[in-house]
């Protein structure tokens, strides 16, 4: 099972694609809103029962100064991936980017990039897939779609041009 | 009392010039390194006892993902002074900047510039001297100190260029 | 009282939500418009009347090349908190931030996030409340408030999602 | 087993902390220079045979226009851990992150701080601990080790301060 | 004969420009879609092959992590041209930018401004006239062309300021 | 007349070269410092006595959140030329150059390049040769003694690289 | 006289704003399109002939990689006043400020904010101003109904809120 | 041939590399300092003529402000290669690089990295070899030489691990 979170209901137009990605790779997941800043002590809980509670990885996602990914990361040794998300209060979406990634030597995000639920969802899907090899099939047969889209739009774009 | 916490030990060459300047206006400070990421729960305990324990403000010093000034600003309703720190793991600083300045509604934390501890420590003097007319009165004498200094300065400077 | 300023009619968009704080936590207040460019003495007058006016804290806006927030600064002992302002002529808040957050020493500027009036107000709030307990009970309030609206959304969410 | 490979020898005085946190650990390795853009053939066969041949996760730095990470990613269904290296053609780090952090959709790379071998190599240790729980035992011990050496560090801020 | 290949097809709204440039000096072109993270061996067959096809210079586009111009130039001792897209998912073209022009020593790729496809395919026209006069002579009439515009524009300032 | 004033004698280091102009166009000049956060009442009366005092131009540099050209521009109809100061506390001179170019509309500061200053006194020695008949054929001459600086470099290099 | 100039007839929304101040106090300005890049002949002709025609500045606006002002500059001996235009092809106006602001010893250009061309109106009549004092007595009516705008606005300010 | 130029001596230190490049392919090519705002003239005729004096392509590197290779651009049909020079008087090699790359359409400069001096002699050398089947030979044997390199490295970096 994966661990879906987010700081406010506003990233959830942008996590849902973390969520379309597990369901499409028919891995569980469970989904909350967990804020550093407003639940500083549902955060600590929730990090703290993590791998207890059976989750593999956890995707957590913020904006501005974003420091949900990291401090549930201080607060398990389950792999957590960071997805910056460039909400309303953000400049540019920097702040969200570099409190994220940044973190200090000793505990790790594993970051995407700004807005990059979907490949949050996928790099989720892949830790999975590390130790189960059906999983790994279905990234496997994932990858050819990404091939076959590619050549589908050849056509398209050949097609515009001419 | 005004508490001064930092991230690790090496910001504390930035961080001294904050208790130099309590030092120095003859107000009482304690002082640890707490980490947001290595030591979470000695943070949530640091921030929901501040109040209870004398404390007026709280300056909070790091670097990179600096999350430390707006965690604590999460647990306790006391005004949290952050320092950005630029450590040797930051990029040029504005890791440091965005992660401690650009808090979520709800949740502030006052920021200073990079490296700018001697202004926190200042900036909680100020909040001890909004309701302590001795305090106050050190403050006027500081400003005046400041122009003094600048007179002293533009003899130099006339020297120099004549 | 709290004191709340700003460079030009055109912040007051932004700024309102610092009144709206103050209002909320039932402190007085004064809202004047003073620009640094424009008016440069009814800005030090300002300033340096301000502690005798009963002030306790000053909240001042302004966008672009924004130096009122530590203009005033200079000119009062009182904490001064800046809110870099995301005006139309300002490159994407940069130098609105940068313009407030980096004063030097001496003068420190109590800066919040680009547009965040509103952590100005609960700044100025905190600042009273470090002094008066039943401001800090309701800060208090307000902090349990907080949570739970995150309740209500981490509701909202799995509902959305499921 | 878990791969490390970087775009240059000029990166390893960067990447040999992934390599050490490996060898704590007690994980397996395997270490190589694959150049993007002076072997891309390499590359390729690096990619394609990585799971085959046995490995976990890859982790993988560059620095200025770092494609590497990016690229192995594509070419494997293997989690992909990259770090930006602030190599001597960097402009200050900006490219080296944003090269290896803004993958599109489909494709992610697990992105680390600039120059974070060291969490790169943690990130690659929490994978494989996902599903050893010999390995998250290591990691909990290691996570305690934190918290131990910044009860040391307040001893010695103390110290200094007093 | 020039190549002009995307990363996907939402580039080509940018990209037709490079098309229409060569059109209209009559240089032959094949367009495709090749994407280094979709299609990596696509991309590998394009530029191994660029040179035995005929091919005098390749423009390539592509956005965020765009590797596909320098991953392009890695294969081929073609000139390759790189456009940066202001793709959805890149931060405001930086990534875009960086990750195109800072390619290492050994293997450049021409860069030209974000969005810059037009300029693309005059600096492969360019590339085409150095040695072939007729083209060289085109593009000196384009140059007079340019001029003539600026003084259509300029009666058109002077009429609508007057 | 030309006034020349900074906010810190550290800064003095890079006006020096504003200085050396006027010495070498043999234009008067007065040196100052005036701290726009440290001497506010000076910086004030400065400003307002500056055209009394027979001024035609200021040069004011600082440096971090650069107030001083800014300030005075706002206390004087004189043209102000401002010199962003790379100084010590700044973030590599993005906050001296954005506090003094984006200056709202209605008080200009005409900036020059970070740290300078010698283009700064040269920009003073122009306005002055505006109505300078004597001064702009001085002008004139320095432009030459440019051209032959480069043909000996021309030379320079050639030698070099034979 | 002033000479304002442009690079392309788009920059004309944003500087006719320098014209509409120059026609306020009543100074004489001529207005054209010259383009560094389109027409490198006219603008070498252009500045070599501007102090003779009889101006006393030039106001130059251009974006991107904006290289009129600086091309101006060197090929005059008149105040040149840079206006960085966010044009289309502007990186968030980065680029435009960067190539306009940045120039080497030696040739000065006068920087106005981003889409300032109003201060580089004014900073126009400034110089016109240094040595007509009347035009410094409009100069100096025109800061005195800046402050009256601002009364204006606290007004306005105090009704919004109360 | 191929013309080298740069906009002062003090760029040599990173322009050599260009020259290097030429010599290891046995291109012939002139050297010369060419600069934008002290020799505007000189400029102007270097551009002119470049085609008729039998060059194939023109390497221009400047720093800060760097109008030469742009403005080389605007009087030539050749393609001009432009290197961002991170000289004392750039901010960081930002203005460098955006005062090159950002060319409007009409006017290309193939920009390369920053200081990519070397990358720019091997887009000149390219450009040759598009019509030139000894110099693509030439080039073919230097992509070989790249990877024997990074197969040393590879021995070298095993053998440092280990």
């Amino acid at each position: 099972m994966v661990g879906i979170i987010m700081g406010s209901l506003s990233d959830l137009k942008v996590m849902q694609e973390a969520v379309d990605v597990l369901k499409e790779f028919g891995i569980a997941y469970e989904i909350d809103i967990v804020s550093a800043h407003r639940t500083p002590e549902k955060m600590v809980e929730y990090g703290k029962t993590a791998r207890a509670r059976g989750l593999k990885a956890i995707v957590a996602g913020a904006g501005g100064a974003a420091h949900l990914p990291g401090m549930i990361a201080s607060l398990t040794t389950l792999p957590v991936i960071g997805v910056p998300v460039k909400s309303s209060n953000s400049i540019d979406g920097w702040d969200s980017v570099l409190s994220i990634l940044q973190m200090p030597s000793g505990v790790p995000v594993a970051t995407v990039a700004l807005n990059g639920a979907k490949n949050a969802g996928l790099l989720a899907v892949q830790i999975v897939g590390t130790f189960d090899e059906n999983v790994a099939n279905q990234l496997a047969d994932y990858k050819e779609s990404l091939k076959q889209k590619v050549a589908e739009m050849s056509l398209e774009a050949q097609k515009t041009v001419a």
